[in-house]
């Protein structure tokens, strides 16, 4: 087998065997295949399409590319949730200790921020101390002792995606829903979870803006999810707005223990309630998604929920004592509000534009070398639908640089969109992919 | 600008400026844009295809990323042949002669064989001595003393089109008619001639099977070196089975002698001749493409053409004896026949396949590393049309070493395509693209 003679043959829209996807992956993991004909056959591969029985076989490859762990210690089901990505969204700090005190294990393993959204592991380090860098063993330890625990890829864990995504990035190559599918759940099958929970976004601040394109991505990983014995569901959830009221990483572990408290943005309590339920229940936890919504609602009301996450905390090495004081958290030393100049409903934002502005004061990653400030933020004042006149706060910008606060606010002023007319609330969930329940 | 938007906008079949064709091409030929980024970027303009435009930017950035050679010192017009490759054709060796015994300069820039095809630079090499690897310097002499010189592509001619060729050998992006055209135009421009006759081979042993796409490659050249100045014509000619008599290194070098003597096969002398006459009528030596002809004819009767090869061989080093004793040039040491086992009419031929027998033999390339067995060889005895009988030798073999011969004997025993009905002949000249006469 050549690469050269594979290259051709997805250049000229034939299918590849799951041989022939397995010499690509593991040949070019080990350094075999040059970079050159990688990027080569990923673009015929973005270009020409690849099949569900390709990007099943792709999965697998990177899958095995490298260790998969598995948890035969740990009792029940081992269940996770991974979403897509948007602007505010940090649904896995509160989740992870909802479902660990509910009595599941969570083996999360998280990406960082890039380009406008997010990543769990930058946000988790805003806590002083917190280490996301725990060996395999540490990892088993933590996991063992709280239900629940949440690190980075490790060089370990599928070392096919980490190379190729990396080369996807700098070749244009990455917004194609068979590679994004393949590099999501290699990673997250690597884990050793029984069940996957799916958040995949749509809308303005999300990669799959539109929802047809977010509905076959989430088609495509539930069904390889199933291929590979998994049990899986999406969810497909709003994110033409921010989620919750806040953006930046301090204020984002902030608004999490809020939730944890029963209390913060209703919208990020209910998406975070309701992947919960679903992860309750995909886990055999519960018999429904309502009897696992309950559960959820009753362990953050009892405070068992907030208790976790301090356990989680101090076991990963962070200063637990940011749950009762939020000061110990890195703080911009400024802020400034941003009024809106028009009447009106709020129609529609443009998201991402959200997630840039948050980047550009520091709050994010242009590459992967930048380092990010988690003292910056974005309070979000609004919501879709509301109605607004002229002068009321949009956002509140906390920032550390005049220069960048000026560049940010030019972006956020800019992406506002009024109506003269009402306009309903947006609907949160507004698709579910999976023959579950 | 950025490669990694350059890569994603022609992956939208967008179309490029001449300032970004140019960015792309310098930047690679300097080693700034990285292999991995020009293979996705190759990857996608296959696909998608380049405009016209576009073709042409392609071409001019490639051809000034290196040295453009011009011969003010020369009088009259300098003119060149290309050909887009094939088994048996050796024109430019009985050609080259032709036009510069007549008066022309033909500065010569020819390629090696690779995969099927022959090379011209391969051939010369098989006369003892033949220096291909002159420097500028002598090149000039060279040509100023007899009117014509066969050398290789220098690295300061074309680089980028050298470095951008051996990443397309690698990636599957060869055979995209765009690519092509701007290859061969950068290192034909680059020679200094004023005009081009182009041999677009098409037919089963051709890169372009299909006559369409070699007209629209034939069009592709002519209208770029218009683009650029200069006068070109395409000749879109028959590769449906070998030019000539003989394939292989040393017995092409006989059969050029024999046409300059005015023997050799009937084909390849008539499409020599109607190059030749082409030649000097763009070169502007003759007032028709029938003077053109005429004076071909008269110079090959004269003698003068065969003495004008014997000087450029002893000008380039080589061994000019061989012209009178065909014994000089390497012989393969065993001859078998392959004798048909078919009654009939031959109808077609797998003509790539005698190519690859023939490197098999030893006498082509599958890598560039390779070295070639100039002595080795294959003689057509029939022609398509020809009425055959059972036990009739097809083809003979001139090999050395028996494992080989078997393998290569089963290709060309699989290659003859037999009709019970009479098969015409086959028309040598099919087009003639260029709007000139």
């Amino acid at each position: 087998m050549r690469a050269v003679d594979l290259i051709r043959k997805k250049r000229d829209s034939h299918e590849h065997s799951g041989e022939e996807i397995n010499f690509l992956v593991s040949g070019y993991t080990r350094g075999e295949i040059p970079d050159y004909q990688m990027s080569a056959w990923l673009m015929a591969a973005w270009i020409r399409g690849l099949s569900r029985a390709e990007i099943a076989s792709l999965t697998e490859a990177m899958l095995h590319s490298g260790e998969v762990i598995s948890f035969p210690e740990l009792p029940g089901k081992k269940v996770d949730k991974h979403s897509t990505g948007g602007v505010g969204d940090k649904t896995s700090l509160i989740l992870a200790p909802i479902v660990a005190a509910g009595g599941l294990h969570v083996p999360m393993i998280s990406g960082r921020g890039l380009g406008h959204t997010g990543g769990t592991l930058d946000k988790l380090e805003a806590i002083p101390g917190f280490n996301t860098a725990l060996s395999l063993a540490e990892f088993r330890r933590v996991l063992r002792e709280c239900g629940m625990g949440l690190i980075g890829q490790t060089a370990e864990i599928a070392p096919a995606d980490k190379k190729i995504y990396a080369l996807r990035d700098v070749t244009s190559t990455v917004e194609n829903i068979g590679l994004i599918c393949a590099s999501i759940m290699s990673k997250k099958l690597a884990e050793g979870i029984d069940a996957l929970v799916l958040d995949v976004k749509t809308g303005s601040g999300a990669f799959m803006q539109k929802e047809d394109d977010a509905v076959r991505l989430a088609e495509l990983m539930v069904e390889t999810a199933r291929r590979m014995g998994k049990t899986a569901v999406a969810l497909i959830t709003d994110m033409d707005q921010p989620l919750g009221r806040f953006a930046g990483h301090s204020h984002e572990v902030i608004e999490s223990i809020e939730v944890l408290r029963g209390r913060g943005a209703a919208d990020l309590r209910d998406l975070s309630l309701e992947l919960s339920a679903w992860m309750f229940f995909l886990g055999e936890r519960t018999k429904s998604v309502d009897e696992g919504r309950a559960l959820a609602e009753k362990l953050v009301a009892s405070g068992e929920a907030l208790k976790k996450f301090e356990q989680g905390i101090a076991l990963q090495s962070g200063d637990a004592r940011v749950i009762d004081n939020y000061e110990l958290l890195p703080q911009a030393r400024n802020r400034q509000k941003i009024e809106s100049r028009s009447n009106g409903y709020l129609a529609a934002t443009n998201c991402m534009e959200f997630g840039i502005a948050l980047a550009t004061l520091g709050g994010g990653r242009e590459k992967k070398e930048d380092t990010i400030d988690p003292g910056v933020g974005l309070e979000f004042h609004k919501r879709i639908g509301d109605r607004i006149t002229t002068g009321e706060t949009l956002v509140t910008v906390f920032y550390n640089s005049d220069a960048k606060l000026a560049e940010a606010a030019v972006r956020i002023e800019n992406s506002f969109i009024f109506s003269d007319q009402p306009v309903p609330p947006k609907k949160l969930v507004r698709h579910l992919v999976g023959d579950l329940q």
